[in-house]
């Protein structure tokens, strides 16, 4: 344990916010779970675990004021009836359950809605399209549309109040609909909403003043506004319109949340394409313009970082979404002088694809994030051993080093052995990778917390044999060797390999050293879609290499628009003037020329090169593992990550972490499931 | 009424299978409705009005038998305990309640599931990447797993029949699990369950012997197989291998479910893509092969076909999914000789596509469905009328014809007053377009009922203006006067308007009458992404005209991936040599030049034209509603469907349906909701 360095002490001064006061400055912004109403326990497990880790602010993620706003399939909360203050409750107990104050984000979505559950027409300033490619349009909202509008809002706060919540949010942002009053982008109206910035404003006032209204004195009342939609001056600009907006709605709220639009992915951008605090220029005018707090986000992990936003006047509260997710204890390790102990987020957007695959949250430093209520997993917390069995642990990857660590918690004596000198497996070779630098965080963070605890001791340079194994007279052996990439070409478009000559020209990522020094004409070809195949293409374009990225799927690495990623990976890739064949499948290689086929109109595509890059998936590296199933005794020898299913490195850790929990536990297939009553 | 015709006779004989008895000849076979787990009761609702309207089997959807087989966020069924029978016997009741056979279709998705909720590592017979671009492998399963594989689907069956299905199914199709053992393509085993074809139906073998295990005599086993993947000779066809499989396990169902795969895509073929009875082709061997009866499916609507069908041997029972989902009665109206009435599916798959979207069941056709439980709608049944009011709708498009019917239905004197000659709207442009000449059933199957109901009045070439309604003295007026494509060109990417010349040579669907006798070079610009777009491209490309196609997208028609037709429609434009410019966004024109921009790049590029033909979204044709509000008193007229919020005809319909089934009737804002308690 450390000792709390009071150069922090500012951190966990409280604040008032209205009628409220925040028991220190770290104040979790809404974020998305892929939750919402669908997991009511899972979600106020969630929200709880970040109150109890020291969040003094912890909000929910979107929720909805009216069925004209349903976001459905994808997680989103409602406060549409009693129902709904009943569900929501729990949330803000779990949340007062550790002396923090729970926040709402009162959400209308405008166009940007879907509404595909409850079939209400889409609303909008002017008449738009919906914003997600949808075969709908939405309609222009009239004044009786306006009026009702309000008293959506104006409802929807004084349910948030019965539920129990301490601020009650306007919001203004990610292209929702009070932004899209806001935008000249969106509202071309002709009456006293729209014009001036003053009109266009109008209903943004009179959100706040009657969400006011409705929660009287017991609530706070928090705007959240876009300062740059990032449209430049098309749209609101931080240094343009923006500045009118806060300054005549300056002393309205009682806090002001401020970020980037429009799009989700400009305020939550991943790592590969933003640094911790990027926001900064945006939002450091808000506070100079205003006496009421200022909470913005930067993905903020290093407290040193965040005592200078506070010392140089840009925010009162340090905000964070994904910081909060990686490590919710993130608050009480810096009070505890923990600060080494920081699970720090790597920006991979893990996260933020949950969420645009409608699915429950996920994380790839923290694998406890989603798993609090339906698997009973804390992220500080873990069960004692059952047993003294001793444990060795094969492969120091992300899934090894997570196992091993987790083992090493419970109290068991773990040997972790690794075939190289430096721990990490694939995060050192996709860390090496343009942009990808902080995924290094995964292991160096493991590591560190291994070297902690003398129960656990680590073997480098140490490849194992099946007799080594043996002869080491673990109790358990946990096989983490990780994969291979595929020389096969199966993929996610090629169900069946290819017999490809055997040929130095034919690479997969594991051989790219061989490219060192070279000037050569490489053909990516990517049936991966995910980081690694544009990854490889930046780095060696910009090494000197002539590189053509081939593609079955028609946008580059199209499993990105899920983290938010894709369009900044292909208009990089563009502006680097990689050649893009897209909609092409590989169908095998004689001498210098890749032939591929378009997906489409199954013409042929010779491409020659002198060297193809396969990067189409990974098999288990596993030939150990299927070594010991046969010599050692039956059900001593598990293989886990990688080496069992190759998948995304949070599917490793996840792995990892499982088997520590399971090891020696009853067994159960079944999750706990949240299922309405039949 | 009509009369029973006896040449349908042989449609509604008792059929056995296994130890039951399906008491007709019409077989609601599997199909998804987005709602699954979550949604109990309104799938409960869906399917025993299915059986209500004389299927005399009705399947479930997909329902997994293990978490390790999880398709989350999309709407599937799970057997994985007891309160999973607890669920499910709720619909195997519903289905009971009308004498029909409930039936279950047991699934496991092997690489073709996501397992995104449960997070289980995914199986497959070989290691494959996950079916889906999802950045996750799937890996070959072991002697043990496939021990494991079989002890879930026979304890599933076993909960099937506590459940209290009549019917449990192997499901061997769509690409899923046991298929992936059938097919050389995805099985590479060298093992007994690899190689020979014997060894590849090994595994199916075993399931259909273990289902009837545990099932007992309480149920019979149906076996649903894809004959053809449509991979061609390396995979399963229907003159090859499937004559093996269908050989060697003739006697061992008791029914044999059999269609075309591998994707859905092929199965669920929309009309623009195929004709009705399509699959015969493929299927018309089984029966030569067994003794046990046959269902296959073919978007039958018509009794004859079916009739067709029988006689020659091709099947014993009328299997349907989407014309049952247009019309749950059809086996009813064919009963009581009123064969007319029948709402014939249009093959549309906007049903497919509530699927593909993770989202409950909709139909362009049948506006109840997927309403039964939560909106209380029963497509034959309707609420009498609250009041003597007199109505008039104008506008004879898909929401004015529907408004008008159902309004007729409730007792209502009704005024439909349609401005052309002919009926039916936007679906007159539509239906002519090449490949939606079915489109046309959605008008002709409202103005064939409409002509049955004496209290319905229909003013054909009766463009009415507001003095001509203020004249009419209609109690309530509905106004349905359509939509308007746009001529500012914003469209789901391009949210801003565009200052476009008046100029003779920019063009919308509107105006491509002017295009008849010409041979032009025309730029496509499509910001709408449904049908409308590519299709144009199709009938001006076959006209004669050199056709560009120009879209934001990355692919043609990107929304109807949805409908399972992207893929098609991409391959014909290209098969037709149409010119395809992608991801690319319209800046202006000037002169005979369209300037486009990469929306990735950012790139400028400039395409001489003739004429620029926009589809990007339209905006309601509301000039007479809004004379009208002023003028009539107030809450005495309404705008409905495209007028009002324009959308795809499945909307417009709703919104004519809705607006009739809640005129004079209590409000609510709230549908019925299925949540999971807090």
């Amino acid at each position: 344990m450390g000792m709390f360095n009071p150069r922090y002490a500012r951190l966990f001064e409280t604040v008032r916010i209205g009628p409220k006061t925040a028991p220190n400055r770290f104040y979790q912004t809404p974020h998305a779970s892929g939750m919402g109403w669908r997991a009511p326990k899972a979600s106020a497990a969630l929200r709880g675990i970040k109150a109890e880790g020291g969040w003094g602010v912890v909000a929910t993620e979107y929720c909805s004021i009216h069925p004209s706003s349903d976001d459905f399939p994808f997680g989103y909360l409602s406060l549409w009836d009693e129902d709904d203050v009943r569900a929501l409750a729990k949330t803000a107990e779990a949340i007062h359950a550790h002396g923090s104050l729970a926040a709402v984000e009162l959400w209308h979505g405008g166009f940007h809605a879907n509404n595909r559950l409850t079939r209400e027409p889409l609303l909008s300033p002017s008449g738009q399209r919906a914003k997600f490619i949808q075969p709908m349009g939405a309609r222009a909202m009239d004044k009786a549309d306006i009026a009702e509008f309000r008293r959506w809002q104006k409802d929807a706060a004084a349910r948030a109040r019965k539920a129990g919540f301490d601020i009650v949010y306007v919001y203004a942002g990610h292209d929702y609909l009070p932004l899209q009053f806001l935008s000249p982008r969106t509202n071309r109206r002709s009456d006293e909403y729209g014009g001036s910035i003053e009109n266009r404003t109008r209903l943004l006032r009179e959100m706040i003043e009657e969400t006011r209204a409705a929660v009287k004195d017991d609530c706070a009342v928090a705007l959240r506004l876009a300062v740059d939609e990032l449209h430049g001056p098309k749209g609101i600009t931080h240094d343009g319109e923006a500045r009118d907006i806060v300054g005549v709605l300056a002393e309205l709220p009682d806090l002001w949340d401020v970020n980037v639009a429009g799009a989700l992915g400009n305020d939550s951008k991943s790592a590969r394409f933003s640094e911790e605090g990027f926001q900064e220029d945006y939002v450091s005018f808000v506070k100079k313009m205003t006496t009421k707090p200022v909470v913005g986000v930067g993905r903020f992990t290093s407290p040193d970082m965040m005592m200078s936003q506070l010392r140089r006047g840009i925010l009162d509260f340090i905000g964070a979404a994904r910081p909060s997710i990686a490590d919710p204890f993130l608050p009480q390790k810096i009070r505890e002088g923990r600060e080494d102990e920081i699970r720090e987020c790597i920006g991979c957007n893990i996260c933020r694809a949950a969420n645009n695959e409608s699915i429950p949250i996920r994380c790839t430093q923290n694998p406890t994030m989603g798993e609090e209520w339906r698997r009973g997993w804390h992220p500080e917390k873990i069960a004692p051993k059952r047993s003294e069995k001793s444990i060795l642990v094969i492969g120091g990857g992300p899934a090894g080093l997570e196992c091993a660590l987790a083992l090493g918690r419970r109290g068991h004596q773990v040997a972790l052995a690794e075939a190289r000198r430096e721990l990490g497996g694939r995060v050192l070779a996709e860390a090496r990778l343009p942009g990808l630098a902080s995924w290094i965080r995964v292991r160096d963070h493991r590591e560190h917390m291994i070297g902690k605890l003398s129960n656990i001791a680590v073997y480098r340079e140490s490849r194992m044999t099946a007799e080594d194994v043996e002869g080491f007279g673990a109790d358990h052996v946990v096989v983490a060797t990780g994969g291979i990439w595929r020389r096969d070409a199966i993929g996610a478009f090629g169900e069946e390999p290819l017999s490809l000559p055997e040929s130095d020209k034919i690479l997969t990522p594991h051989d790219i050293e061989r490219l060192a020094g070279t000037a050569q004409s490489i053909v990516i070809y990517d049936d991966d879609h995910y980081a690694v195949g544009s990854a490889l293409a930046e780095m060696l374009k910009r090494q000197g290499h002539k590189v053509t990225y081939v593609t079955p799927a028609p946008v580059v690495s199209s499993w990105t628009q899920m983290t938010d990623e894709q369009g900044f990976i292909q208009s990089r890739l563009m502006a680097l003037d990689v050649e893009l064949v897209l909609s092409h499948q590989l169908k095998g290689m004689a001498g210098d020329q890749a032939r591929f086929v378009c997906v489409y109109s199954g013409r042929e595509r010779d491409l020659t090169c002198d060297t193809l890059l396969l990067v189409t998936g990974r098999v288990p590296d596993d030939s150990l593992y299927r070594d010991l199933v046969h010599r050692l005794p039956q059900g001593t020898v598990s293989a886990i990550g990688d080496c069992h299913a190759p998948s995304h490195i949070a599917d490793a850790v996840f792995a990892g972490h499982r088997f520590a929990r399971e090891f020696d536990e009853p067994r159960s297939e079944l999750l706990r499931r949240e299922r309405p009553e039949p």
